[in-house]
């Protein structure tokens, strides 16, 4: 199980996760959410918009920080508290965007984790930039 | 067009989006994000945990916020510049989660707006609470 | 109705399917079986794997000759026993496979049939090989 | 990296994963493929047959070993050279399977590694039983 109590974590340990986006990752995610934003799934509306073509959503590159805090870092059964996000780029389809969680502060006797949170594109521009605070798991299963 | 400029839009406006979470909305959602945290989708897992059942993907409720700012206020145009985000109680699969935005500060010369961005289920308990700051089209198509 | 009693069936008897792989299908592969292997999903690090580029996953491709085997040949109503399989070389995104089954031997007491498999992609190179042992319904519908 | 030559490995190492079965993977699933057997699509179908209802493709339960070894035992730059299955029960909507991968043999000149492959319902009955032979990347990332 990769679950881990406050016990086992460790300032500046790091986990992360890539994934290409894909065209049927956008629109499957407009789909599930409803935000049927021309940008994301109209190729002739994104054409004349300050991007050129269509992108992906900003809270769709967000879902993989919960990814790595959930199941890597610190793993099965985080309890998520709070998450600060600055949207920095756009992600495009075909892009590469790997999620770094790297732990920044311990606070043991309440429990809690701060992490910075940051999401980069193949040629390493940042997509997203931000902080979380979690509740790691009290017990190993 | 749903296309706001920032002196199309007053303190206090709102607008909302609802939706019932169903098993495939969370399935699909683990399939885009690679998020299969056991919580989502082992039933038997589930059973165990605080929550003794599959909950939502938090950031899949927090999709709604963007689903509202981007498609109906401000609406087409609008560039997310950062969100602030509590999670407070989860979702289930079943429960109608509404998510509203309310207009609470109006930056005229940065052309940015401040949002109150809230979900709740529908028993009313609120499963999200949280902040925006977006910069609406400067310009209406 | 696709349903075949082993009393219709023939030594050397053969069906077959053919489908482009796309995009979308490996990634809702990688979503319904969390097999988020980076050689699927990842188009930077699939560029400095043996194969140079993103691969369907090897049992994406099986699963067609249960298409074949369950909806044409013996079609509606057989017991699948057993499958062994060969991997002999990879599926890309475009590739289009054409997965054929057909009867080698016919085991009418024990009612079973024994079927070679196989996938091929548009230039005919094997993809993958094999044999199955399905039981044939034994009523029409 | 979960990438392990066969150098790391030892004889009786297991891993796993557990997932529910929903009726969106099994339709998902029908999409990717083309397999519409009515015992898995159909209903009203399903109610006349051996299983009374609905039940998961085969090969949909497949995927999962695929997911065990590929991405964490031997994992990431694992070659698949061959597997052995036999279906022995049929999982149903709401069903949750665990797959355990476990080594049985390592071949340390071939640098091949056969492994025990099972999956197993919420109510420990077998479904899935069979053997693999993978080849574990050579190098670490």
């Amino acid at each position: 199980m990769i679950e881990k109590t406050i016990n086992d974590l460790n300032l500046g340990e790091r986990a992360k996760f890539s994934k290409t986006i894909s065209e049927s990752d956008i629109y499957l995610y407009a789909g599930i959410t409803g935000d049927f934003n021309p940008v994301h799934i109209n190729k002739e509306y994104a054409k004349n918009t300050f991007f050129k073509k269509r992108i992906a959503h900003g809270m769709l590159i967000v879902g993989f920080i919960s990814t790595v805090i959930g199941t890597k870092l610190p793993g099965y059964g985080t309890i998520y508290i709070s998450q600060h996000l600055n949207f920095i780029a756009p992600a495009y389809i075909g892009d590469t965007v790997t999620t770094t969680v790297e732990i920044v502060d311990i606070l043991l006797e309440r429990n809690r984790v701060k992490l910075r949170t940051i999401c980069k594109n193949q040629n390493e521009d940042i997509i997203l930039s931000g902080e979380a605070v979690v509740s790691p798991s009290k017990i190993k299963c």
